[in-house]
């Protein structure tokens, strides 16, 4: 299966842990990480393809120059980097037929194959969208002059980049972006929705795209099926949306105590001596 | 290690996500489980046994005939089970110097071994007291004709079975049991403290005894240090004290997907199948 990641240093972390679930929860298959970037060091690119060797897997580092996109709009602090995502059949091997994109703060707790192998005949995405987020109505309000039935998330994306070649123009997502700058939030995803919606494919954001801020809403909403059990059994990504991270200092939350679990799987833990054995009496 | 339990069968799974997180967290490790109990089955005990041996350890049932302790103190709603951990020396190998007892409601979520192995001369158990119970009060005045300094926790019993055999005296066990039935609440632990106390050697409750009722009391009195990082570093035995149990529909905690994550990987997990991909579009 193909993944596609885009990231800066300040994710390399996120990423490992994020790989080391989708890896340990879907042993026996064979991925290829291809890492969109422009500014890792060739240090930080050795240690990650170690990493994703290490686990069996193979890694393919694509590096955009600097000044790529200089007459692209630029929206607020986002940086170009939001281009790697929109336009990723530019950039990918033109064998490629579909890649799914994972954002880092994210983790598969389950197989990601019936995503990864469902049909996108006629689509050029599949994705989640966020009920919670459509009920705050900030974004829908804010997008409605494109008459948008759905907000999708942009975090998790099936890509068919077959379509992508035919359909994706660069010349409209600047244009769009451009005309927009202004009213914009989340520039990429806000785009992504705006020009694309009709054309993804929706997935259920429980199994897909679980936003872990909304434990209570989801098991609520749900009338108490989708509490933990179920999750544990059927949701493949959790996404840790929003701007506080778990592995940030003052994080908390229902899955907090497994994202470290996972963290100290995939990144180690520090050795115990035995001096903490006792404290005498 | 020699690791002890005692219970009936409605304990058998939380038993087994137990001993799973023991094993995983302690690989390279042989462990011998001894099971004390009189209602399981033929058929649970196979089962158990089964369980125990495919992840490589030995395990043995020791069944205790009913009647027993026929001639014993009944206090309120226990059962005579509760004197097989106070008693374990008399149903335990001859040659066993030492075995950890273990609750069932436990997740061992790093090496226990610097416990096993410390020093006990002269000390009948260690054990850890929980301080916030302390802040209760409740444990302290019930008991304080007894000048505890200390309410130890018994759900994690590092035992030194040869003092045991030496020092532990069944009629001193009944007669406290019989004179205080009306004031205990929780008999065992109670006695354990009552008698033991000052033969108990202390043991840091965070490392060894993690309430997981109370990470925001560990973490402010803390001073913030004994964050979910420290947690997931230091501490070896997560204890889910109090009625209200992981496995039970209506938990919830900051360790409640961690455990169903280790619930999951101990008791396997439904097969995915690929209907839930799409849900159309």
């Amino acid at each position: 299966m193909n993944i596609l990641v885009t990231l800066n240093s300040n994710y390399i972390k996120p990423l490992k842990v994020m790989l080391w679930s989708l890896f340990f929860n879907n042993r026996g298959r064979d991925f290829h990480v291809y890492l969109v970037h422009s500014s890792l060091t060739a240090q930080e690119l050795d240690d990650l393809r170690q990493y994703i060797n290490a686990n069996g897997h193979e890694f393919f580092a694509i590096k955009i120059p600097g000044g790529y996109f200089a007459g692209a709009p630029v929206v607020k602090h986002y940086s170009q980097e939001m281009y790697y995502r929109l336009l990723a059949h530019r950039f990918l091997p033109e064998d490629l037929e579909r890649v799914l994109y994972l954002d880092p703060d994210i983790l598969v707790i389950n197989p990601v194959n019936a995503l990864y192998e469902m049909d996108l005949e006629g689509y050029l995405y599949a994705a989640s969208y966020h009920k919670r987020a459509l009920v705050k109505g900030i974004n829908m309000i804010r997008l409605k002059a494109y008459e948008m039935e759905e907000y999708f998330n942009s975090g998790v994306l099936l890509m068919n980049l077959s379509l992508h070649r035919k359909k994706i123009r660069e010349e409209e997502i600047f244009a769009y972006l451009e005309k927009n700058r202004n009213r914009l939030i989340l520039p990429d995803q806000d785009l992504l929705n705006a020009l694309y919606s009709k054309e993804i494919k929706k997935v259920d954001e429980v199994i897909y795209n679980y936003d872990t801020r909304f434990y209570h809403y989801y098991r609520i909403q749900s009338g108490g099926r989708v509490n933990m059990d179920y999750i544990m059994d059927n949701t493949v990504i959790l996404h840790f949306c929003g701007k506080k991270k778990p592995w940030q200092e003052q994080y908390t939350g229902e899955f907090h105590s497994l994202y470290k679990h996972y963290e100290r799987l995939a990144l180690g833990k520090k050795v115990l001596d035995s001096a903490k054995a006792g404290v005498g009496s």
